[in-house]
């Protein structure tokens, strides 16, 4: 059956209708990936492979992954040697599936390094504008009403390098690597707040964490009275370290640095404490020089993980086109792809559940003959904001800072098949 | 404030509207938790940590948890020296929170160990009443269009030994601990049967693993082209060796070992192939002696993880009780606690969302004041399935074979707070 007769076409340049995933296999529609029929002269045997005719090892207290996928590892450094303990490591977005992302490859960002704290001798104080100040150790806040929930965490200033005037020789993960998803338990800060009593002159609440960067930063009261939370599960185990191990705040859908790590304080103030994190770094400046300050909100956002840059197409025929997609307003409702930068684009699945604050995984088929492509995703959440396209995000607000990108990520294809990070 | 006289009671012996939990902290609720007020004469000192006084460590490839936490295990060994491979390890279910398990800590089964499968040399086979046999590489099957979703995986073991004469003295880990939550993403089997078009007389599927026990089972045909995957990935990243890699069968809401690790051959068929693990073992002997087979589908189930087994209330005042319920036939609707040993009941919170064949995790506030007391839990699913007493199990099915307990489990309080797996 040829491809070039049944198959749905929804945009330009090889888009087929995403419902083909449904009911068609790659092999029905015609597509050279290797795959022998058995039992005919293909000169294929099928030898018992060793690791069939004994018994293998035994379970274990603390599981460990296979040594065949060692190569997955979260891109790691401190971009400056006269900072120590300033550094990140970002997860590889282009080797992972679905949307959790599994704790030990979760994206890192240090302003100190990582502080190994003994939870016995930890402690986080509310104190400022309220009734009570109140000090609480690990174990009484394990015995609070906690809630559960899938959120995405990203850093401020992931992707921001798309803003610099030539497109950088990158991959998904050295781009885009600040972003992860997981499961997040802990207590409502809520919760801690109506204990301690809020003054009425309370508005804002500045959280410190206990690195040795006292790494501090202001978070608007109603925020706090919403849906932040003081982390202290991560996917079902105690946070990590390099997450804020024993606690961390979390504020879901804002810029990652907000989250304080390893919180130890919450004070209670009347506006907000203007912190370096909060005046030197983490503001945008404007085309006309002027800086704006406290743009938490992340914005709704896509990328796609695969095919994506220093990839290669190594055959021509169908590929699931996937990628990622996610909003600091809500759930995201629609992902659409273009193929031919920006020209066309379709509807792409959406492969997961699409939960509020949360990665979103969507795919499209997609048939590459060897033309020339650029692929582009778009993403739409549920209050109907939609991810812009690199130049209007320069049009708006310039590059004289880097944080906030959330534009398209355009990936060019060559005939050759190469992928690589270009601007449309 | 007096606890007594302002907490609305909803159920006997201390259970609390689980509403309190949305606005009250367990402090302002006169509860002994120790906490002091700052700068009075507690004699509170804040010495700055060592911690706090230098830069941590710099970020890494693959993370590692804190060694404050390595206490978490899950619990393996391998009850039968004459069975080379067999055996098993629990998730640590007491020391969890949320729904998703974190991969180190997934339950294990196996038959004849884990073996260490390059994947370059594994294929997946399918044949035998197909119109085309076929051979997958990994490389081939990562081309294909996949599915990301929560579910929970369990041992129809699990949990067998409530159905004994006595009570063991046990904990959540070693009486429940083989069930497990995660992400799964992979392939829909119905995509690559309809690619080796399935011949009319076909009505099962029967699926075998690589590993040395070659470990079979047979599946339904309906069921087969209905939800069940090909699962590549575990929680974003390639499945564990322990948990099949490079690829599982995976089999929604049905019993754990369905789902075939190392899976190597998919082979059609007009009727079951009455392999070892469906005749020998997983089937369920009744009271008159004959044995029901392929009995699926996992009950309508839950338990409390804390307070559990072997744990001990070390003051007197509020407590979270907390816990996991789900369902092999869908969503969890409910979920009841008792404290009384089942006299009355009160509806818990679901602190999770609660989605299809996923754990879920509830929650209710319970004064103790030193009495006696008998906490179980009952879950209630979508489809109007309620969770089983023991008694009415026993009654029913009798304990000739453990497979497939799904009723209470009650953990009894002592006053002097231990808490122990007792029948009711």
């Amino acid at each position: 059956m040829s491809s070039e007769i049944t198959l749905e076409k929804v945009a330009g340049n090889g888009l087929i209708n995403r419902r083909h995933l449904l009911g068609f296999g790659v092999g029905s529609l015609g597509v050279a990936i290797s795959k022998q029929a058995l039992g005919q002269e293909s000169g294929l045997r099928f030898e018992i492979p060793d690791w069939s005719k004994r018994p293998g090892s035994g379970p274990s207290g603390y599981g460990q992954r296979s040594s065949h996928t060692e190569y997955i590892e979260r891109l790691a450094g401190n971009p400056n040697p006269l900072y120590p303990g300033g550094g990140s490591s970002r997860s590889p977005l282009h080797q992972l599936q679905g949307t959790i992302t599994p704790n030990s490859l979760h994206f890192e960002r240090h302003h100190a390094g990582i502080p190994d704290i003994d939870p016995a001798g930890h402690r986080l104080v509310i104190n400022g504008l309220v009734n009570q100040p109140l000090a609480f150790s690990y174990e009484d806040l394990l015995a609070y009403p906690m809630v559960s929930k899938i959120y995405f965490l990203e850093c401020s200033g992931n992707s921001g390098t798309l803003l610099g005037a030539n497109p950088v020789d990158g991959t998904a993960q050295s781009i885009h690597g600040l972003v992860s998803c997981a499961e997040w338990t802990g207590i409502r800060l809520s919760v801690l707040l109506e204990e301690a009593g809020v003054q009425p002159q309370a508005g804002w609440v500045s959280a410190v964490g206990a690195d040795g960067a006292s790494m501090g930063r202001s978070l608007p009261l109603d925020k706090a009275l919403d849906d932040v939370l003081i982390a202290l599960y991560q996917n079902g185990e105690p946070i990590r370290p390099e997450q804020g191990y024993p606690m961390r705040l979390f504020v879901p859908g804002w810029e990652g640095n907000i989250s304080v790590k390893w919180l130890t304080q919450l004070k209670l103030t009347t506006g907000p404490s203007q912190f370096r994190d909060e005046t030197s770094k983490y503001t945008d400046t404007r085309p006309d020089r002027s800086s704006m300050q406290f743009t938490f909100p992340m914005g709704c956002k896509s990328l796609i993980t695969s095919p994506s840059g220093q990839m290669a197409l190594s055959r021509r025929g169908l590929y699931q086109v996937t990628g990622i997609a996610w909003s600091g307003a809500g759930a995201i409702r629609r992902v659409e792809v273009s193929a031919d930068g920006g020209n066309s684009w379709a509807d792409a699945l959406l492969q997961s559940d699409a939960t509020e604050k949360a990665l979103t995984r969507f795919r499209i088929p997609w048939q590459w003959q060897g033309q020339d492509a650029i692929l582009i995703s778009r993403a739409t959440d549920e209050r109907g904001n939609v991810q812009p396209s690199r130049q209007s995000i320069l049009t708006e607000r310039g590059n004289f800072s880097t944080y906030h990108y959330h534009g398209y990520q355009s990936w060019g294809i060559t005939g050759e098949g190469t992928v690589s990070n270009v601007y449309v």
